[in-house]
């Protein structure tokens, strides 16, 4: 069961990649659906565009470290789909407990790049390591966003929520 | 589909608490498995015994809020069961996924109890944010802790990992 650390390193960025398909369907999902909250519609928007490119930034280093699409493609699935079915189990209260599992996917994607940072400082992969912090960076932005806004978001959802007539979770 | 302010606090009580049963199963499970990871056993087991009395104080504003045992029981159990599951998922890299997953579920409770607190205020229950408050400092010095030592336990994985006759992941 031994792996060498390069081989471990290819690994994690495919399971990261796979992390990030699934957030760019979550986020997507999210931002159709919501109405009433339009600065985090704006700013989950925004952070699809950046979840794409990053996407597309972890295949090139995939594939220069010698992985493959079938790599990329099954790796951590069924982490990624427990995760989704999660997110999918919100119920009347959608943007409160959204903004909860966003908020908790970020730091899933925190910790992930910090891991996979760690391992190319190991192994000698300035490139790997530049493109892992540059991602990394806006995952913690918008990490940021959402504990800066949490509040705000509660309290318009319960305003909301009390008065007839309104809908609240979306 | 309006709800009070009062009955949407009583629910996300209740779905805070089903939360805090699912992370006690899930701490318990990974501290029983770690053999190599001497200091993140511990601080897990500590935060197991922090969670027994968390789940112990929310009964109880449950309770005080006219809550019943099967509301506690039944609230959010696809949600913690998806998460659980996610959970399961860790792969041969088992420690490095479980600090990842357990990073991202303190970022859920975090949230979570910064909606009940806001929430607590609004309908002016002190007694509820209090305890809230307390358990949410709880929450984040964990999340803290775990961020703290993530780089080390990734170093003593990797350096594991590629050993051979060395078991890593636990």
């Amino acid at each position: 069961m031994t792996k060498t650390n390069q081989e471990r390193l290819l690994e994690w960025l495919s399971d990261v990649h796979a992390m990030e398909s699934e957030a760019e369907t979550m986020l997507k999902g999210q931002a159709a659906r919501l109405e009433h909250y339009p600065q985090l519609r704006q700013r989950i928007q925004q952070h699809v565009e950046e979840t794409r490119e990053q996407a597309r930034l972890l295949e090139q280093r995939i594939e220069a470290l010698g992985g493959s699409r079938s790599t990329i493609k099954d790796a951590l699935g069924s982490m990624a789909a427990s995760l989704h079915a999660a997110g999918n189990a919100m119920m009347s209260d959608e943007v409160v407990k959204g903004s909860g599992m966003s908020y908790a996917f970020e730091h899933l994607e925190i910790a992930t790049y910090r891991a996979i940072i760690a391992a190319a400082r190991k192994v000698g992969d300035a490139e790997t390591e530049a493109v892992c912090r540059r991602i990394l960076a806006q995952e913690e932005a918008m990490a940021d966003w959402l504990a800066g806004h949490l509040d705000q978001v509660v309290l318009d959802y319960l305003a909301r929520d009390e008065t007839e007539g309104q809908t609240a979770k979306r």
